[in-house]
């Protein structure tokens, strides 16, 4: 089984692919789409084509996707939440059924703590899924993460 | 010039298409697209498929879509903030240029007033598009008047 996990952003997207057979998990190829962030209609743009060509390299069955943390800053949030609905419309389109986890599920999932740093986040992916490197960026290690939260959920 | 109106929700989002050639405006069409509100990537789903028809059928060149008012509710803010994503992105992937507009700026824009009533802007995009029929319901009567709007923009 084939499993996306999206770490969602604006200008920085996380992306991991997994691959699942019982209980051995490893990663097929992870990173960030980056966007120029100086034009919104452009970066909306540029993450749909990125992630279509994802999909279709790895063919993913399901996705997990991090859900907004509540913010205080209203603004980026709903930059955020545009950038996730345009995700979510790409990944239905392609027939993908979606979970969505809290960054503390995330966290839980991989660590079993809830409130794990992003090095201990980063070190339990790496043993999870067998990656010798460490993983740069951090929303590469915490698309991953989602991807092995995802893999645990029953939908 | 062919001119689409966007009022932004989740289960109903308005729109409105317009022509204006010198100072002379009329409805091209007019209504809301109504989703189910039961599966959020149905519901992007359902609105991408329904605003590319429209698209299809009148070949706006831009568009114009109300900006988020900021809302006491974080969910429901996050959720209509996605739906704007997806619009965003069908009307880029259409090259519409889309400008942005507060309900301030629309209601500024159509009655003179930026704190007029729902039914003032009603009964002045009626007159101004030379609609005898009052307008059903009051989110299509919004979309025409974000479309009135994007018109007078310069962009």
């Amino acid at each position: 089984m084939i499993i996306l996990g999206i770490d969602p952003g604006t200008t920085r997207i996380g992306f991991g692919v997994i691959s699942v057979a019982g209980s051995k998990m490893k990663a097929l190829e992870y990173g960030i789409i980056s966007n120029p962030g100086k034009d919104r209609a452009q970066d909306l743009m540029a993450t749909a084509i990125n992630l279509a060509a994802i999909i279709k390299r790895h063919r993913p069955i399901k996705a997990g996707i991090e859900k907004l943390f509540f913010t205080t800053n209203r603004t980026t949030g709903m930059a955020v939440s545009e950038m996730r609905g345009a995700i979510l419309l790409i990944l239905a389109q392609h027939s993908i059924n979606v979970s969505e986890f809290t960054p503390q599920q995330v966290k839980q999932a991989v660590s079993g703590y809830g409130r794990a740093q992003k090095g201990q986040v980063e070190s339990m992916v790496r043993m999870i899924l067998g990656i010798k490197e460490p993983i740069h960026p951090d929303d590469a290690a915490d698309a991953l993460a989602v991807a092995i939260c995802a893999s645990a959920s029953g939908d």
